[in-house]
């Protein structure tokens, strides 16, 4: 690249550090790509860390020292997750979202892009410290979750398959009980797609029982992974026993009166 | 927010606009956020703009008048995204790769963030002029590829069921016959996730003869829903009939000896 001025400089660097959350960029990147001197790279970051801290957008850490450099950890801070979330329960607490069988009609908000990137852009602020080397969800309506969080925290997404497909090799697969319905089930996950001793952020769209969730657990174990996080979208009130004890949940499905189609939710546990 | 220095603000115009792609932001916007002149705001945006263009970011698009504004459209060049595929291409050529039955293994691909967002783009760029409303794809692979695209062109994403589900309320469903297997399938859609008279682009991982994208767009004449596009990751070569003929593959499988578990691959219609 051509030595640039300042100004874009600044406009190339907030684009590059966006683009590659949770990643460490030398100084020297920077420097050669701009043909600047570092102080002038510091420079730089300093604005772009003061504009991305006060604006919520999240922190540039400086780690220092020969293998040093500067890493964007995106950070929503828990006041404007609330209000991100606050305004997520009000859209799903609208009229005609309630379906027989008592199941709530959240594909609309699962499938609109900027919608998705705030809540993962929540989880992944809340597991920024984790750690985790993958974002693990089970199909079908967890994975645009899974995909959201493991973008701010630039990791790879496994996904647990309910029936087994040929396309996947070589598979581990597990019984399970789903806490609900109390039926037998199956998940299975490839070899390939996860190397052992890999840490693990569990991600999932709605958790009752928490069967699937504990069936996600022992299928790691099959695999020597720790698992560092379990976060759901919704929780239900309703559960005489649960099975997972360490989640978060953003939110809670508090009352469901399905004659009236009447839901009431609340904040989840992240907000108590 | 208080009135900030240039060059913060054009970090903070950086950031916006990279979110919001596809997205007309008023110029009188940026200038009450800031404080500052439109004059000002306008030679920002000419630094962002050249800066998004000379590095392949994408294109600024500025519009005139009253109703008028800026709009980031994210744009890989031809050339970039042919160096793109080109590389996923020698990924998928690796070893073991191959599985029984002729499957290509590409979960680990389609689950790095990084890798999904750079095909993303390639299909946002491609499909950037359609005006599409909706990306659409069938569960379970190409989902993650749908929401790339549909995050870099700012659209919902709507996905296709194999199996209905009761959560899903009302559906439209309709029986298929998989080109390649003979079967008849079924695939369904919620009657209430695309309104009537939407543009769809229909994104997929992977075609044969086309039987599921034909079925796609069968399923999408009964929402009177107009095909804007549809792109596929990967298409075969070895079809005696192509069902759909308007399509556009970044990838061809070329050759499969599932004796000695190689595959040639090469780039598709779209690079040709």
């Amino acid at each position: 690249m051509n030595k640039l001025r300042r100004s874009a400089r600044l406009v190339d660097m907030t684009q590059h550090l966006l683009a590659r959350p949770h990643k460490l960029i030398p100084l020297t990147y920077f420097a050669e790509q701009y043909g600047a001197a570092k102080s002038s790279i510091s420079e730089d970051l300093s604005i772009i860390k003061e504009l991305f801290e006060t604006e919520g957008i999240g922190l540039l850490k400086t780690v220092a020292g020969a293998a040093g450099g500067v890493k964007y950890i995106p950070q929503m801070n828990k006041e404007v997750a609330r209000k991100a979330i606050n305004k997520l329960k009000e859209k799903l607490e609208g009229p005609g979202r309630l379906l027989p069988g008592g199941y709530l009609y959240m594909a609309d908000l699962l499938g609109d892009p900027e919608a998705l990137a705030e809540i993962g852009k929540v989880f992944a602020s809340i597991f920024a410290e984790t750690a985790a080397d993958y974002v693990m969800t089970v199909e079908t309506k967890g994975i645009p979750l899974a995909y959201a969080a493991a973008a701010y925290l630039n990791v790879p997404v496994v996904i647990v398959r309910r029936y087994s497909k040929v396309t996947d090799g070589s598979v581990v697969s597990i019984n399970y009980v789903s806490g609900s319905s109390k039926r037998i089930q199956t998940m299975s996950l490839a070899r390939r797609s996860l190397p052992e001793n890999s840490k693990v952020l569990i991600i999932d769209d709605f958790m009752k029982a928490g069967g699937t969730i504990q069936g996600m657990i022992d299928l790691l174990a099959e695999f020597k992974a720790e698992v560092v996080g379990v976060g759901v979208l919704m929780e239900t009130s309703d559960v005489e026993e649960r099975l997972v004890d360490e989640y978060v949940s953003l939110l809670k499905m508090k009352e469901m009166d399905v004659r009236d189609k009447e839901i009431k939710l609340e904040l989840g546990n992240r907000f108590v």
